[in-house]
């Protein structure tokens, strides 16, 4: 497979490839009428995009001989001023981003998009911008959903996007060490292929991992879908060649050490405002020769959640999993429902849970295990006397199947609500067993009633779920879900009225603002909260270290 | 058991207890035989050390109006300025501290040591410190053997040495996610008491851990001996209270964040130079109820270490494993023979040596299991499978009991040795498994040579061995121990230039200055080296954010 990552193949506001949908399979009606009837809306509006020709397009701040000079750095064909190009990188792929994009609310694009192929060309670049006072955005597939790269000048002169996207070559495979060196910007499918071809994976595979790249999951510090047996980038990151504006840091690639603070750490979440990643060492695991995916449901979160728990602190191998609450489980069956007369979990499951008292509100867990058929047999084995244990009923592998099937298809379906004028945004925290269903509960109730608060359309409910998709011995992450009707008025402040509010109470009830999408600008002003004002300072330090003038990524990460 | 950690129970110039020695069961005479003849030495001199009285004590640069400060900012009896407290205080347990110590070559020593109980009295010594112009240096157990308690003012007026022992008491223990917070000057066996009391243990035991605390391991970053199922600190460490000069750091205890670098891993390492850890949460297993600990034979280095490599990257639950050379082997096998008629080494071992062909040097690899009966059982004949695959030959749980019974106790034979003009250190460093054996035979003869060139007693040959004593799917720490006639007229040269050509050697070869003893003064000058002079930067732009003053631990860590 080679995969053609030209720009102009995917959407430059909206999700993915842009020859592809989220493909609801004719049943278009049916989601309407469903979403009509739970948000108590008679007609779902029209809201088209505003298309690429009628966008407003900043004038640019460069002039015409920077740009020449900037082609003379690089090279002609790599340095891009066209709409196409500026709007393109204008912004991530969050809600925020694309409400922005698609109603033409554009304030600031980058003047500039330029593609280096190497380190050197980095360096030259950081010289051009502190020469002229330009903010440099590190950009790598583009799918931040926290306003990681937006295209912010600060007190800056202008902005040079830095799409990285052309340095995506695998450098070395070590066999023995079980680790792999890559250029940051090749892209997920890349990576595995390369890696695959030779029998190993690196296993991440968050749900942007057609569109997301090796720097970028470092930066933003990102978790895969199978993290518990791959590990987060934290844990598969084993070091780094950074380009800053003062130099170039390389991180040893250690197993561990006790040579001071871990650089590395430094690096991962670092969100572009040191600098580029350049290279990045990552430590692999031989390609699974056997993957079992299957459910289990639970009467209860409470209870779905200790099995969990009593799962990872028995150290159990597991790949993946993905608990959800209540709601989440009765959205997905009524989503899979529309249009079709039954489905998994409406006839023999039902009269399942109705036979053993799973309750009429269940909670469906996903097990994933990947490894060879002898480790995932042992591992099915143990979930069974667990999940079984605490009254689970197992129901097979086709919900399984069915989730690993379309796990990267979810993001294209907000471009289809937002048609509809029906907005859909997700955020996640994290945080120890003992607080999590306090966090889950406040949090939950939280979206609901400022979702409530800040909508004036439709008579009936938002649709809030959640569900735990990455879990650790002392605690585990919890993911939401919220569908709600646009304020088509103003949906930039309807946004942030809700994001505000909910991630106040993230904070205030012992969450973390972002367990694996990072900072960006959308949680920058929670960072202090989070970190104290020492931690910010502390980081600010670092930052002033390498980046004197900051060029590098203004606006994001830090206050 | 209520251990009694006064410091008048323990020496102040060698190691541990006061009333304990090295037990050689009456085999002192062989020792002494074995030693001069591998050294080449025909009698070991007489060197014992500088008793207490006889010490050089230079004069306390705090006014007595400065200590009646002190006094009344803690209390009287926490406030010590007698010729014994300062000398305990003056260095850790290096063989560096322990030649100076014993002969008196004593330039700096603390002017006053306090025994703060609270946040709130370190808060306030640290305003004291600023007004005064003092260093302030943090001490746990005292037990670092890089330099790390050294009592050095730099360019400040004075030092005062922070022990932080009467602060140990354990805060909480969440028993559903598997956490505990205590305050950071507890010692090992205080802090398991109270895990194992209900039922919980850390694990974290290095080979220190009678005499070395909380806060230590976490700034040090250490790694205890069974690091491979309980984790290196930085794995246990989920968050931690720090006072610096400019305010108090929390660190939120999650199980994993994106929100930005990750504060915790510039606490892990610190070593004091950004402020005290008074508090630290980490992360329990519950307490084993089954051990098995047992050894193998390998023909080669190289075989044991890859049956170590494919046991840790099958993922198997090992507790230990600690593959020695055949070096190390052969010296464990003298050591265990003197002064007795047969050996595990020697007799039925040596037949059953040349039956199957393992050779005249072999390699002894101990792994330590623990866990369930299930789970070591498991993990007993995974290791079988792939130890005897590779040609290893089982020989039984003595070794392993053997080593566990004793495994606390070889730092007391130091201070025999050095009574006897014998000096014997250690150092150690990780690398990439696709280095290890480079790395292992590279150090291996530069200590040798080294030691040679800046050694001018004995007509022998130094003994130089390793072992593999942690292990990582992407490579391994290498340990490495030097026994060597210590030259009388300057010791401290001796070893400096050893050090330092071994230091270089390491770094030129890939290895990182330290996997899990730190920095302090004895590793300082090869941070540059080891994370560049930007990484030294970013680290000393956090130390200046945090103490602008440099009061804390001056000379450690950073260059």
């Amino acid at each position: 497979v080679c995969v053609d990552y030209s720009r102009e193949k995917l959407k430059w506001n909206g999700w993915g490839w842009l020859e592809q949908d989220f493909d609801l399979h004719g049943r278009e009606e049916g989601l309407w009428e469903f979403l009509q009837a739970q948000l108590g809306i008679d007609d779902l509006p029209d809201t088209p995009a505003v298309p690429l020709e009628e966008m407003p397009l900043p004038e640019n701040r460069l002039s015409e001989s920077q740009i020449e000079d900037l082609r003379g750095l690089l090279s002609a064909d790599r340095v891009h001023v066209d709409r196409y190009e500026r709007l393109f990188h204008a912004f991530g792929k969050s809600y925020h981003d694309l409400i922005r994009l698609r109603r033409g609310e554009i304030d600031e694009v980058p003047d500039a998009v330029v593609y280096p192929q190497s380190a050197d060309e980095l360096v030259a670049l950081t010289q051009f911008a502190t020469t002229h006072h330009l903010a440099l955005v590190p950009y790598g597939g583009g799918s931040s959903v926290v306003g990681g790269v937006e295209a912010l000048a600060g007190r800056l002169a202008g902005v040079i996007t830095v799409d990285l996207s052309r340095m995506n070559r695998v450098l070395s495979l070590d066999e023995e060490s079980l680790t792999a060196t890559a250029e940051a910007g090749i892209y997920g499918p890349q990576l595995e292929e390369h890696l695959q071809k030779h029998g190993y994976t690196l296993g991440h595979y968050p749900q942007s991992f057609q569109f997301s790249t090796l720097g970028g999951w470092i930066a933003a510090r990102g978790a895969g879908q199978q993290s518990n047996r791959y590990g987060a980038a934290t844990k598969f990151f084993a070091g780094a060649t950074v380009v800053t504006p003062s130099g170039i840091l390389h991180s040893l690639a250690t197993p561990n050490s006790a040579a001071g603070p871990d650089l590395r750490h430094l690096i991962a979440g670092s969100e572009g405002v040191f600098g580029f990643i350049t290279e990045a060492t990552v430590r692999l695991r031989p390609l699974p020769t056997a993957r079992d995916y299957r459910g289990f449901l639970f009467s209860e979160f409470k209870t779905g959640a200790d099995v969990v728990r009593e799962i990872i602190q028995e150290h159990v191998d597991v790949a993946m999993l993905r608990l959800s609450d209540a709601g989440e489980t009765w959205f997905l069956s009524q989503f899979k429902s529309i249009g079709k007369p039954a489905s998994w979990a409406s006839k023999a499951t039902s009269a399942a849970l109705d036979l053993v008292g799973v309750g009429e509100n269940p909670c469906l867990m996903l097990v994933g295990l990947e490894g060879t058929t002898t480790s995932t047999s042992a591992s099915r084995v143990a979930i069974a006397r667990i999940a079984m244990g605490a009254g689970g009923i197992p129901i097979g592998a086709k919900p399984g199947k069915g989730w690993y099937g379309t796990r990267f298809d979810m993001p294209y379906l907000r471009d289809a609500l937002l048609d509809r004028g029906v907005g859909v945004d997700t955020l996640e925290t994290a945080t120890n067993w003992s607080n999590l269903h306090h966090l889950h509960q406040t949090v939950r109730k939280q979206i609901a009633t400022s979702i409530r608060r800040h909508t004036h359309v439709g008579t009936g409910e938002p649709i809030v779920m959640a569900h735990i998709s990455h879990s650790y011995p002392d605690g585990a992450s919890l993911y939401f879900t919220f569908i709600f009707p646009v304020a088509l008025e103003k949906p930039v402040a309807q946004w942030k009225a809700i994001k505000r509010e909910v991630s106040d109470s993230i904070l205030e009830n012992g969450g973390t603002i972002s367990h694996h999408h990072g900072v960006g600008t959308d949680h920058r002003d929670w960072m202090e909260g989070e970190k104290g004002e020492l931690g910010v300072a502390m980081l600010k330090a670092v930052r002033d270290s390498v980046d004197p003038h900051g060029l590098m990524n203004p606006g994001k990460l830090l206050p």
